[in-house]
């Protein structure tokens, strides 16, 4: 099959063998995938992964051996695949697995492909209501609303985004539905207008005031990003982190000691509720889409994911269309 | 007045003239003072004082112009001295009041000394049956409290404290009532014998397991401490950050992000409730003086606190005794 490769370079391969579900898996085709920081960082070589890019993605069940039934479903897929005995998935928390595999991430193949196996468990079914283009959206959108399930955020909070790109956008259409004050650091006219279209009030990085914020979400992965989320946040306020860093990061302990401040960090989030969020049309991500390459054009999709300001780029990974 | 004064070096000074209680002030004679490892490091220079060192006390009301009913009271201290009109003193923060003075920390002349002026609203009756020795430990007593204030402490988690001096054993003792399975890294004989004694497990630094604690409290201040702390905590738990660190502190954020942890700073507690538990006996510092110095003698105690394993330090401030 088809499929944009990493090993070091990314390349285009299409002599990829189509994978086989395992026990308990389901062999997935896949409609439309998105392009995400994290392959971005996958390229310059943020993680070892050699195998198939990629981790957002709509598809449909082709095969499913030990659940016959759900062959024709359509599909978003959790990324996390958990050993299902450690501490940690006994302890329900699955996305924290000690041993697990990460599609399109680490130590599994990922969805800028033809084909992608994934555990039936991590496979939910897409409402009628929701086209392909919506659906793509539910990965990014379920790390955007696991903002909200680990700091919750009350109609008369103080919220600020720093960052406006692919993952700030879906985190303050998130926050705006709270009922928050809301504020969202932009620094590029298109990323400006896209909060515009949805009421999200947009600010120049200077004009973010000292210590005012009860919650900020950095979602820039600088150190610049993270200085000013630090600078916004009030007393006994919290920092979500919601994008890696390059490296180490140098921060005064001290003065989160002092100000009592929460650094929190925050990765991936509940599908379910992103799916209801897209069913009942309260988060709308369609205008987030830059552009939709073929997989044969799947590299000039890398490169145009990776040029500053760009929003979602996605992938069309049905060949024959 | 005698008075342990600060400037650059730490002098005993004989000539210190009594403070005035301003308007809503009290004037205190003080009883019993604690030194704090925050004493240690303002003689260090982690934070320019010119004055009165020292914030841990108990003493009695002799003078209090607007509340003359309260003359005779014996009171415990909190040492915050809030504007009362700030952001934060409007939002019901007062611990973090923008323009705030600290007593013996910033901008206000501490506790070492035969007299203190503090707000009457800053000062809590000791009920009769707390003795002087045990009232003095309530400000480190509540600033352990702050940590269940912030992280509620579940019976079915598993806590760890990294350091066992004199607030790691008051954090200790807090956290022992909540039926945690809780641990303390110690370093020290005297430091473990003091945990036995309270039936609490205390462990070498080899035998932490990694990425097993539920909650893990940073009572050391030492970059070593930290990332012990980080290698102790699971994902998604929790490190309350309980101690100021020298300088700037290099962390791997991304992997705060990937795990989900929190990192929480921690300050002053809740005086009413750490006298509560002294009331109740629930808490029992006494155990944890390791010496007692006249005024006179500050300097020398000072000098004992500073060493190594050290535990609580007084100074008898009562000049006639």
């Amino acid at each position: 099959m088809k499929a944009l490769w990493l090993d070091g370079e990314p390349r285009l391969r299409d002599d990829v063998p189509p994978p086989l579900p395992a026990a308990g898996e389901a062999l997935v085709k896949v409609r439309l995938a998105g392009v995400c920081a994290t392959d971005m960082a996958l390229m310059r070589g943020y993680h070892p992964l050699r195998g198939v890019l990629g981790h957002e993605f709509v598809g449909e069940i082709t095969a499913a051996p030990d659940a016959p039934e759900r062959v024709g479903e359509r599909v978003v897929g959790e990324i996390n695949i958990a050993c299902g005995s450690c501490r940690e998935c006994r302890a329900g928390r699955k996305q924290h697995c000690s041993q697990r595999q990460v599609a399109g991430i680490r130590e599994r193949d990922g969805v800028f492909a033809e084909f992608v196996c994934l555990p039936l468990l991590n496979l939910h079914p897409v409402p009628n209501s929701v086209p392909d283009e919506a659906a793509v959206f539910c990965e990014p959108l379920a790390a955007a609303l696991e903002v909200v399930q680990q700091v919750p955020v009350t109609p008369n909070q103080r919220a600020l985004v720093v960052g406006a790109g692919r993952l700030g956008q879906l985190i303050a259409r998130v926050l705006r539905l709270s009922g928050c004050e809301l504020a969202v650091v932009a620094r590029h006219a298109q990323q400006r207008a896209l909060l515009e279209t949805v009421g999200v009030r947009w600010i120049d990085e200077d004009a973010v005031t000292d210590a005012h914020a009860d919650l900020v979400v950095e979602a820039t992965g600088s150190p610049s990003g993270f200085a000013l989320a630090r600078r916004a946040v009030r007393p006994r306020g919290s920092i979500v982190l919601k994008s890696t860093y390059p490296g180490l990061l140098e921060a005064d302990f001290s003065s989160l000691v002092v100000d009592e401040i929460s650094l929190i960090g925050s990765r991936c989030g509940p599908f379910p509720a992103a799916l209801r969020l897209l069913a009942q049309g309260l988060v709308e991500p369609t205008p987030l889409i830059d552009a939709r390459f073929a997989l044969a054009d799947g590299l000039a999709a890398l490169g145009r994911a990776a040029e500053p300001g760009v929003m979602k780029v996605l992938i069309d990974c049905r060949v024959s269309t």
